[in-house]
């Protein structure tokens, strides 16, 4: 066996607004020999996430933040090519949080095989994966949305709101989805079915709104915060609840974050926004699973996938994130 | 019977930021003849609330605004001193929305009937009256305190506040209160017995929080909005509860309402805030005003009042709302 070499991205310095090419340090080291109680993954798919953004600041948060020259964290899927584990053999894929690198050494902590004849590698990181888990309790967890109900989602055409969007509408409810430029708006209302899409690039938001739910929105799943989050706020009805998933508008501020001028729009409205770890429904990931797998084999949930070539493009492809340059599922191939 | 004369404040203009004697119109005007199904009520009590200052905005809420010409709302208790209503008889005490005037003429829609033996009058416009019922629904089913756990409490020397901290300490809780000037803090730990109050105009916020709070914050209930509550966020626990009862920092704003820049602290801590309005309790005040009349017999909840004489006082009244002015719950003694 020739020496294998371990291409990967440490964070290099902490970034002040938008990751630059110098806060990372790209590596090829050889891949060290494994000690007993570890096994050795080719990664095949490495995930692209906007909670990566929050993991590279120094920042109380739920998980700690990645040293300065550690290899960034990532989900990933890959091949498990050579094990001294007595739970994961050579040829098994697996998922979990492996890094940004081509080969990861693991001890199997976090580590969950997966089957690539159940459904492609990819989905593992996608609607089978992170994203559709978190789409999939925060929806229905959380926003607790209702047969008849009015569901908006933002950043619609992501790999979050995609799936969010499509429970809703399997669960009856109106769908409405905020994304930018015509094309993901198309996608939304053509391809995923939700009932409108609105592009906050070029419509006035709130007349949109206005239009699209005559009827209020009941429920609001936020992954982008900022000024659309204000706006939504305007809108809420009575008992309104809204899934704080994530504000990839704020992410690169310099600035301090835009707090939502309009939250005293949950007294008048009785109504509430709420915050959501997905780790923390870790242990109903199983049945999530099978129902979206479900959903996905009847054709009701359409997945969406983003594939970018090349381990080496990571430091550009991961700002398609925070330039809607991505359309679904976003991450990079390797090899 | 020598023609009765009615002392009433109107609405005279919407105020823009903090309201001006000349957003009022006093007038002295004859007590029309009752009809059939009516009442008179000489007031004796008016309540001065901090919603008040919404009521004057033109602006969709909770309740239609208070129109121009109008006599301004207002909680207030008094006597029934004439009566063509069979439900209400002369000599009756009630309470009710009976506005900012010496005498009301109202044909019973929402008044109740109170008993001045059971308790002081002025106690159903406090403890046993609206603020009673925010601070008890607001705090028991929106922030769901468990023992043990820490509650903070803004605007905790005044009518609300006072009572929220007050419960809280019954239900076994740690409860610190936040509040402006030394006096008031004495107050909330020696004759409320909180076990802590912090000064907000003196003291370092964020420091004394984590001093005061080693745990951290479970229940947050907010009176007041602006920097408070951002600073509040920043020391939340996980699945920490933030009822939002109101934002008397913001009401007297010219410039759009500060929203909270760390909102996201309820994504990190799976936390939420969520609003709530009294009038939805409508059907369980009755329970709740004999738990709060048990425990102010029992000594376990002291009422603190501040009752201003004369309804011409009323511009300058309402301001001490504004100011700080007030320490627990602020009326107006007519005559």
């Amino acid at each position: 066996m020739t020496q294998l070499i371990n291409k990967q991205f440490r964070l290099a310095a902490r970034p002040i607004g938008r990751p630059k090419k110098t806060d990372w340090e790209y590596r090829e080291d050889a891949v060290p020999n494994l000690q007993d109680g570890e096994l050795l993954v080719q990664a095949k798919f490495i995930s692209l996430d906007p909670a990566m953004r929050g993991w590279m600041n120094d920042a109380r948060s739920y998980i700690a933040p990645v040293e300065i020259g550690a290899v960034m964290r990532a989900g990933a899927v890959g091949k498990v090519i050579a094990s001294r584990h007595t739970k994961f053999s050579e040829g098994m894929y697996v998922v979990g949080s492996l890094g940004v690198q081509s080969h990861a050494v693991s001890d199997g902590a976090g580590l969950m095989a997966v089957d690539p004849k159940l459904a492609p590698l990819s989905l593992y990181l996608g609607a089978l994966g992170m994203p559709g888990m978190t789409a999939y309790f925060g929806l229905l967890d959380v926003g607790q949305p209702k047969e008849g109900e009015t569901v908006v989602v933002s950043g619609a055409a992501g790999a979050v709101g995609s799936v969010v969007g499509q429970i809703a509408r399997i669960k009856g409810c109106k769908v409405v989805g905020i994304a930018g430029g015509p094309e993901k708006c198309n996608m939304l209302t053509e391809t995923l079915r939700f009932d409108a899409a609105i592009d906050y690039k070029s419509d006035d938001l709130r007349k949109s709104l206005k239009a699209a739910c005559p009827n209020g929105i009941d429920v609001y799943f936020d992954n982008v915060g900022g000024d659309i989050l204000d706006t939504v706020l305007t809108r809420i009805n009575r008992s309104a609840r809204i899934p704080i998933c994530g504000a990839i508008s704020q992410y690169n501020n310099t600035t301090p974050i835009k707090g939502p001028s309009n939250y005293l729009s949950l007294l008048i409205n009785r109504a509430r926004m709420e915050g959501f770890i997905v780790f923390d429904y870790a242990g109903r990931y199983k049945t999530a699973m099978q129902e979206i797998a479900g959903w996905i084999a009847s054709g009701e949930l359409t997945v969406k996938e983003h594939i970018v070539s090349g381990i080496e493009t990571f430091p550009e492809t991961l700002l398609m994130l925070f330039d809607g340059g991505n359309t679904g599922k976003l991450m990079i191939q390797v090899d």
